[in-house]
């Protein structure tokens, strides 16, 4: 992908040597686009970043993991405003087009000693093809880097969309839940990008949960430097571009579930059949959400009834008498009846495996909506009791 | 308390020995007062027992443990019936004056011999001051029986309330979140007894989470069959039975949230300084319901970036810079700041306790709220992943 740099290193926020510091950078100003977080406890880099973008051009990202510089007061505003000045500085662009993001343990300051050293050296390492290198220092507990690419052709030129993400806990659907960074060469519109950002978003990261927690840094960047010469101005382009932009966001966000803190099993719920849109949303979003439905799947066990009863209190119409349930193409319910103790043991030899879908149809309507959420294991529990230890 | 009798039996409902079947008996017929579980999936006794009670008057209550009787269709309400049916006959009374209730693995048909068999054999059991039997024989996941009871006195003649409930997981506040019986000897009519009964379950059973589900077969019901020879009937007399009812309830809830699947530490969430009832209520629902808040209380970190983050989400309106939050008497944010490290090694200290205040001040308003909870342990994932193996 033309024209975009990336780098990673270990400027010593977080320990054991991981990388904690991440750049990116476009060799021209790119247009910009982006989500944050509707939590209203927010961290100073998320409202700097509103600010800033009001004017949507952006060439410069900087993340760092290990501190959300969140909680921090008029000292993280200034800290932000800080790291951003030295990074334009360091890279002799206007601090205008700087972005700063963070994450990691909310309430402590920023170690504005490591960031001042750390920032020409990130500057340094600056590279195309790096992608991994930045991937990996905006983690915090993900166990893998996340990224997804997708290139596609107009008029004979080729164009790439390229996305990173983080996020592993912390994980609901309430605009982005998350940090993750788009990068295109193709050239739109700020107008434009957002518009399409919004819309893949709704399909991807505001699908999915781990924990129902969301945090206070979330972040979704999308940045465009035109470099390849294709032109996203048509509705057709404009159609093809979403397209490949929706791809790209759904496999982070994929991703992200399956890196979900403690996570065994990916799972899609699928609810069809609601007699309304936001009923077949908030059914998905009560099973997707429920600690009973997600610690039986960790125990493999097929456990319709906390499905049901999680759909049942959701807020949505239901009938029990009608309801269809499977697991993957096995039918555990019918029209409200279990189908007993053979189909169970189908459904359960399913559950072994590492994705399944599972398809709740309420028989009341023609709307349908899904959610992508992992089962709730002990490493959970223990992720999160030690987080700061 | 006079006039009722307990009985609770094992009838091979459950394995291993354990008491499944549970009875109340009034000498004389009650005026009733139920509410139950406002999820769309409703077992058949909620069903049958929202009938029965359109003439608010009931003799005996027959709760059976290990089977909850709920997707089980036709057959279930049948069944419903014929243990209803049969209970008549035995005690020689109307079936109108019967209620049923039950609890355990949904989906199942029950068992119909063992109740063949069990009724006559928990009638014969009865007696005045087997509670102890009764509370044991509706349990599930719960590890201890919980009663609790209170005594007041009008114009020199004492009644008495006397309450027992069974809950452990499945625990959110939507009506009533469990099976709880609630006896007096007091007489009150069923329309008094039914606002009572409500004011007090908003108090308690609607301020208590465990895991953030509700049940398909929740169910507060209360008898009163005047024995005591009090009448409840000026407003200061119902002012009075409000009270004790209130406290009976209360103390059941906390019994509730301190056997929670998994519990190691009962947190009360005070959400004070709010500018609407909503928001104070909607803060300490996002708070308690938070899996970040309650792992971090599990491994006695006092997170209040969690805390405050719930809170964030929650719809409620916060202003993160007026911000207070302490743990029982030690603040830890102030004003939306950090009081630093000291400040949090005492609150560390304070989590060692059994029971924990957390008070957050959102200083907008004069609204507040509370709301218990526990923790969640590696425990609460290992019960609930072999639930039915």
């Amino acid at each position: 992908m033309k024209g975009f740099k990336f780098a990673g290193i270990h400027a010593g926020i977080k320990k054991n040597n991981l990388k904690d510091l991440g750049l990116i950078y476009s060799d021209t100003p790119c247009t910009a686009a982006a989500l944050f977080t509707r939590n209203k406890v927010v961290a100073a880099p998320v409202i700097l970043g509103k600010k800033k973008l009001k004017t949507p051009l952006c060439q410069a990202v900087l993340v760092n993991s290990g501190n959300a510089n969140c909680f921090t007061g008029e000292q993280g505003m200034s800290d932000a405003i800080s790291c951003s000045d030295k990074l334009a500085q360091t890279l002799n662009i206007s601090n205008d087009l700087v972005i700063v993001s963070s994450t990691g343990v909310i309430g402590a300051p920023l170690p504005m000693e490591r960031f001042d050293k750390g920032i020409p050296l990130v500057v340094q390492e600056l590279e195309e093809g790096k992608e991994k290198d930045f991937a990996n220092a905006i983690l915090t507990t993900d166990t893998c880097e996340k990224i997804s690419f997708s290139s596609q052709t107009i008029e004979g030129v080729s164009f790439t969309i390229k996305g990173i993400a983080k996020g592993s806990g912390m994980i609901r659907p309430d605009m982005a839940t998350m940090l993750a960074f788009i990068c295109t060469d193709a050239e739109i519109s700020s107008e434009n990008l957002k518009k399409c950002l919004t819309k893949a978003n709704n399909k991807s990261f505001n699908r999915i949960t781990v924990d129902g927690d969301t945090s206070t840094n979330d972040t979704l960047l999308a940045l465009a430097n035109g470099s390849s010469s294709v032109k996203i101005e048509t509705e057709s382009d404009i159609d093809l571009f979403q397209k490949e932009l929706d791809k790209v966001c759904f496999e982070l966000a994929r991703k992200i579930v399956i890196d979900g803190e403690g996570a065994t099993t990916l799972v899609k719920i699928v609810v069809q059949g609601a007699k309304t849109a936001e009923d077949a949303y908030k059914a998905c979003d009560a099973v997707a959400h429920s600690n009973l439905v997600k610690t039986a799947i960790y125990g493999k066990d097929p456990n319709w009834g906390r499905i049901t009863a999680a759909a049942g209190r959701s807020g949505a119409e239901v009938d029990q008498d009608k309801i269809d349930l499977k697991f993957d193409d096995q039918f555990l319910v019918k029209k409200g009846k279990w189908l007993g103790p053979e189909a169970e043991q189908k459904a359960a030899a399913i559950m072994k495996n590492d994705e399944i879908t599972i398809c709740l149809d309420l028989n009341l309507g023609n709307c349908s909506d899904y959610y992508l959420f992992c089962d709730f294991s002990e490493n959970y529990v223990k992720i999160n009791a030690d987080y700061r230890t």
